[in-house]
């Protein structure tokens, strides 16, 4: 273990997010229950009261981690996704980079897809604002796909939330699915996902509906 | 509080259901940890050493919530889903089914959705046989599909096992914006995917592909 005194002086938004990064590891690795403060601290380098000092308790080290995750995925996904082209396009350069970058940053998604410690609403939050800054960004791809594809005006916010819930879900999902097939690349992954939900969107905005035979439906 | 003295004697399986069904009550309301098995014995008209005798420990009894949840989710979607017919109609009744349960039967939907107590293995083993139970049927019918389709033969397991986790996770997600759109049945709601899936799936199966124009995607 590094103590304080051999550690250089670093300017406190540098050292919060060491400490975040170390927290990241331990979390994921150990589960919210059985992580403790003094792994995270050695990990930094750090001593355990200059922790307590930086990020306050347990908790909020954890509210921190869910933070920088989810602003580390929707960045990734927005950068990604920016761009002139149509919204099939940049759905899917988007869902590219989301899949790579649960790929690149385990703990992260460890953090943000498995790790829900019931107990703590401050928790529960700050993951369920994650969440909503993620099906905000396909939100708004997916409106705008139905409004460039000049599809049926009936065809409302609600459709648009609908798409990007289930497109979000799906992702979610298919994130183990990735996990148990090492053999495809994030792009892959992004592409047979555009090729089940794109596709079949694009004909529902066409017109094509399917429906069961002989059913009516209310 | 009725007491265990005024009871009517009971067959063990009944009697366990009783405590069981009292259980999904509590927790779904309350959280796993600030559920406490006084207010179960309570509900469940016993006392609480009947509850330990019964059922063996506040753990014990989620796990056993899990799994009623799970067989009764599991049982609904199988019959709905048992018939003669295409895959494609045995799985929208599947998934009728589901969105039915889902409204139908809250508490048990909680339990399966949002509790996961992350320190105990046994409830995550459980919740973990819980979504490859609802997994297994799903895939089945997928691969059904796939194969009565007189689809391209190269698509194999994992293939089937890729839509069934999208179709699973993206109805998964569904239930929080059908709880967010209560004028929508549970018949519409899985019509709805139908059309993004099922109809996407038949033009990929159909050898139509969504390609990123200009992207060359390895």
């Amino acid at each position: 273990m590094t103590t304080e005194k051999t550690r250089r002086r670093l300017p406190r938004r540098v050292r919060e997010r060491e400490i975040v990064d170390a927290a990241l590891r331990v979390f994921a690795q150990r589960g919210y229950h059985a992580a403790v403060v003094d792994e995270i601290a050695d990990l930094a380098g750090i001593s355990k009261p200059m922790v307590y000092l930086y990020l306050g308790s347990k908790e909020n080290l954890f509210v921190a981690c869910v933070r920088q995750a989810a602003e580390a995925l929707v960045t990734a996904f927005r950068q990604a996704a920016d761009s002139g082209d149509q919204p099939q396009l940049r759905l899917w350069r988007g869902l590219s980079a989301f899949f790579a970058f649960v790929a690149e940053h385990r703990d992260s998604w460890v953090i943000l897809h498995r790790q829900t410690p019931e107990q703590s609403e401050a928790i529960a939050e700050e993951l369920e604002r994650a969440r909503e800054s993620v099906m905000a960004e396909v939100t708004d791809l997916v409106r705008r796909g139905i409004d460039e594809g000049g599809a049926d005006a009936r065809l409302g916010p609600a459709d648009a939330d609908f798409v990007a819930s289930a497109l979000v879900g799906a992702a979610d999902s298919l994130t183990d699915w990735m996990e148990r097939n090492p053999q495809e690349t994030p792009e892959r992954v992004a592409l047979r996902l555009m090729n089940m939900i794109w596709v079949g969107m694009r004909d529902v905005l066409g017109g094509e509906m399917w429906s069961p035979p002989g059913d009516s439906v209310g």
